[in-house]
């Protein structure tokens, strides 16, 4: 197809196609004589892509570009694309403006080893993600109980299933680094949007004054 | 105290300080006398929560202001102050480049009937916010699966139900609505490690390709 009808296709402006293939975000079409360039099914699909890490995932360019360079890399086993794609993500996510207390990490690092979560995990990015939220809610005045920091991770060990088990349900590994890290992306948004229906049930559940 | 020690206190520079004033974050000091202006534990504690909202939860400073003027309403129902400063957060939070589709709705709404969760949640923003990630799903081209969905509103439920716990073991009540929505800030952010993490400990377990 053309870019004209990539771009309709997608819902992505031609000038907006253009800036993808200069930031390297997208591969450039293939020129087939004169002025006509040619874009395929694959650029539509990466189009799509682009556009929910963009949207929904608020992903910076430069994110996007680190993200879709994991995946871009066939060979690479999926456990490590996917570690790439999160430090990438990590980046747009965290608040980088202060570095977690030792004491925030060691909770996070009793929390893994409590839970029984794999030895490598406290080298995961999340560690610090979590930390800073511990410190935050310090500094607010809460010092969370265990409880709360169990009920948290028990939660997140449901919906880490749900993720692996929808990957691992695709027969093609290329699919399936894309649905683990795209998945991150956008369940971070469906987790988000469902904890503020499940509070708003839990306060009318619970009546308080 | 004066200005200089609450910025000491605080670890907010005086100008930033003056500028939360401006804004209508922070009450004005009490001039007593000539220059003086004196700030109280008030001032130190709300501007924990600005540092808190900003740094962790990236609100801007409007957001800030709808969340604070909410928890400024003492003689609000909880379930209402909790309510206003949800809405506030989801101006931060959610992408608002296109509204969701009347399917990607349907299937929260079915959700949130097979679930059992109250019939006023199909009016709370989580709706329209969860219904842009199915959507956003959908562009990437993965239908989410009913059971995935019900493993995520599992996931929330518990989640919920540890923020309500902790909310509910506070004796005031405006301390009550200061850690629910100090606490749907932050717990965003700490689910969101956690669930790095998870999904770390959950891909290392199932030894994918």
């Amino acid at each position: 197809m053309i870019i004209s009808e990539l771009a309709s296709t997608s819902g992505t402006p031609a000038a907006t196609i253009k800036f993808y293939v200069r930031e390297g975000l997208l591969p450039a079409g293939e020129r087939v004589g004169g002025n006509r360039t040619e874009y395929t099914e694959e650029h539509a699909h990466r189009l799509r892509l682009i556009r929910a890490m963009l949207e929904v995932g608020r992903l910076s360019i430069g994110s996007i570009g680190q993200v879709l360079a994991a995946l871009d890399r066939p060979d690479a086993p999926i456990a490590e694309t996917f570690e790439v794609a999160q430090r990438a993500l990590a980046r747009s996510t965290a608040s980088d403006t202060s570095a977690p207390s030792a004491r925030a990490l060691d909770r996070v690092d009793a929390l893994i080893d409590r839970v029984g979560w794999a030895a490598d995990c406290h080298d995961n990015v999340g560690r610090g993600i979590a930390a800073q939220a511990v410190d935050a809610f310090a500094n607010a005045g809460y010092e969370l109980p265990d409880s709360y920091l169990d009920a948290y991770a028990d939660a997140a060990q449901r919906v880490a299933s749900a993720d692996l088990t929808a990957v691992g349900e695709l027969a093609d590994p290329s699919d399936m680094a894309e649905l683990m890290v795209v998945g991150t992306v956008l369940g971070d948004s469906l987790s988000l949007g469902l904890r503020r229906i499940a509070q708003a049930h839990v306060t009318s559940e619970r009546r308080l004054p």
